[in-house]
């Protein structure tokens, strides 16, 4: 048996499991990864009695440490999420096998025919917080795309992560497929993240799902390339074209549906010339919706505006507060979120064509919407089945990170002994 | 003026003319683009003489220096090689311009319609060595796929390079586009590449290209994302179902054509059943070509070939020399690219299309070659006009680096008033 405090030896001896796994997983057949998936779902849906009886130690566990009712929330499973978690098992389990696509192929005059092949990533390396349920999501999309996983969740969720994990393997053992495949680290001792981050030689990419201060930690200290995932300081713009109705509806639901999803608008950005009139509108009902909104000096006048700061300028409050400004003009609203934005997701409302194609041209955040709430900032509403995170860098992975996003790409070249001249 | 001494101030403000640059060419229109990259072509041409003389000075240093005749072969510029810089500018002008092509789109039951939109990945930093064309090709590159570019030569190259960069500057100035979108790095101390690889805030990727030395000093030190480049440790896997005629030419051509390019093989595996026929005729052939071979000890029996070390299994030559092994079968070739290969460019030569399909299913390079030279590892012959190296990574690139891999894509989604329920 491994020694648990012997951190660094631990991680290396997962690490080296991963590599071997990924590297059968590469390989594996679409239907063996199908079956893989589907048989952890039913594994979970068999064990609904276990993973909420893990949950509910862990539940305990954090009333006692005095986590806050949000963090509770996150934590907390219900049979009908647990529902939730196998659906989408058996969601990503039907989509398309990613792995060996022909993305584009083409024909060159030496005679050579190119193709450009979807291949595995090979170990991805997952550190979330408290939410049990990417122990399923992660594990799942990693395997599909072909992939080994590591998966380091939050203390907080130890015992219902273990849980679900054991499914999760049940599923792999089912289909033949290496156990491996999925890892959960069993120690919650930080100093495993701090091997993750500098696994080079076994982890391919970092995935920190979670709040502000580890994705920073993660940025920060991680030698292994990781997929950015910033905070959604995410903006709505009410143009001076706005059509009355479709901008209620859309702030309306962009931050009441959800406060609490990284979707969820954070600050609205009011042409001049519709302050008075959808603007006002707009931030009556949120007032009555029971929002709290900050506003600048012109909205101030607005009975139950706040006087808003100049920190509430590009924050994520993820609670019943919006930020709102009055902007001159659209190149004033581009250059407010250049500045405040975290390159999340941002919308227009408006039924200008050209004021639409500017901001989703001029503007560069991984997800821009025309008319439409931001809480669509989703792999499923993107019909990807499932995310593993939204990432807002621009390397290699953008916007919500779901199958596809976990692999990359080599060239298969065919020729007839052609040698070059 | 800026204090040429005060590296890290030097470096900041570089990094944020690129920047501000990077915003403006993001929107850049493709002819503008066009327009500069014709007329750096033009200014090229314009400027033979001077860039000659400035070539002559670098070479005359160098030589003093003491530097090997084939570092002096990649410094060297002549009338030839300056024509075939303007040559390359004018055919990536003529490439179709990557940014703001829809990569594919789809409607949501939701109503959203989503595109998945090119974008320019923002500021670049290049890193090379002596070669200086590198300055014309990634300056090139770069600004076509609307990027901003720092370029960071070697000091063996320091003049030439001025003398294109400022060719590059006036295509720029013609253009009307802002002339720090190609920055050159106006000092030869080291610690500017310590600067670049850590201005995460001003470069968004580093590109080395260069030998082992710089390379992995690159990996080692950068905290801005590297598009990982390791050396060629190219192998060719001549199948029991290999035509002679093809294993001959392909690796004649694999090894003898230019010995010093990355694509060049410098390993050889052979199938036992054809070991005595087809292998030793292409032993043959390369010991008569003037290849030192150095075989296993099947192959030590062979007239002329010398008895291979250990460690001659994934070197990287770049000279008339050749490694060669006698492999039982496929598995035992895939296992030995596994182990030794740095997932660059591998080839199988073989009629036997099954073996062709595990062979470049089951390994995992970048490029993989059936029956066709390995000197097709290039960006130019891959069709995309020029490259800034080749990727060996699985991070976002992948191979030859034209245009279309220095670009990041974001999501833009267009609903009529579409809320999330």
């Amino acid at each position: 048996m491994t020694d648990l405090d012997d951190i660094p030896a631990l991680m290396e001896q997962i690490g080296r499991r991963a590599r071997a796994a990924a590297q059968r997983l590469a390989t594996a057949s679409p239907a063996d990864k199908q079956a893989a998936l589907t048989a952890a779902a039913g594994a979970i849906e068999a064990e609904v009695p276990a993973i909420l009886d893990a949950n509910a130690r862990d539940v305990a566990a954090a009333e006692d440490k005095g986590l806050t009712p949000a963090m509770l929330d996150r934590l907390r499973l219900d049979r009908q999420r647990v529902a939730a978690m196998a659906a989408g098992l058996r969601n990503i389990a039907a989509q398309a096998d990613p792995v060996g696509a022909v993305l584009t192929e083409w024909d060159q005059p030496s005679g050579l025919h190119i193709q450009r092949v979807r291949t595995p990533l090979g170990v991805i390396g997952v550190i979330y917080e408290s939410r049990p349920n990417v122990t399923a999501d992660a594990g799942a999309l990693c395997v599909k795309a072909g992939n080994a996983v590591i998966l380091r969740g939050g203390s907080e969720s130890f015992h219902s992560s273990r849980a679900i994990h054991a499914c999760l393997i049940q599923g792999l053992a089912a289909a033949g497929l290496p156990e491996d495949a999925i890892q959960l680290v069993p120690v919650t001792d930080r100093a495993a993240v701090g091997e993750m981050l500098t696994m080079t030689q076994h982890i391919d990419v970092i995935v920190p799902r979670g709040g502000k201060g580890l994705v920073g930690r993660v940025q920060a200290d991680a030698r292994v390339p990781v997929f950015a995932h910033l905070e959604g300081i995410v903006h709505i713009y009410l143009d001076a074209a706005a059509d009355p109705e479709k901008a209620l509806r859309v702030v309306m639901n962009a931050k009441t549906r959800r406060t609490g999803v990284c979707g969820a608008v954070e600050c609205l950005l009011i042409h001049r010339d519709i302050a008075d009139t959808i603007g006002q509108g707009v931030i009556r009902a949120l007032i009555d919706a029971g929002v709290e909104v900050r506003g600048d000096d012109t909205l101030a006048g607005i009975d139950g505006v706040i006087p808003a700061q100049e920190d509430d300028w590009g924050r994520e409050y993820l609670e019943m507060i919006v930020a709102a400004r009055v902007v001159d003009d659209l190149d004033a609203a581009i250059d407010h979120i250049r500045r405040y934005g975290s390159s999340h997701t941002e919308a227009i409302v408006t039924e200008d064509t050209a004021a639409a194609d500017r901001f989703t041209r001029e503007l560069d955040s991984a997800i821009l919407m025309v008319n439409a709430s931001t809480q669509f900032a989703d792999g499923g509403e993107f019909g990807m089945g499932a995310e593993i995170g939204i990432a807002t860098g621009k390397m290699h992975a953008r916007g919500p990170v779901g199958a596809e996003q976990l692999t990359s790409f080599k060239y298969v070249v065919r020729g007839e002994g052609a040698v070059r001249s």
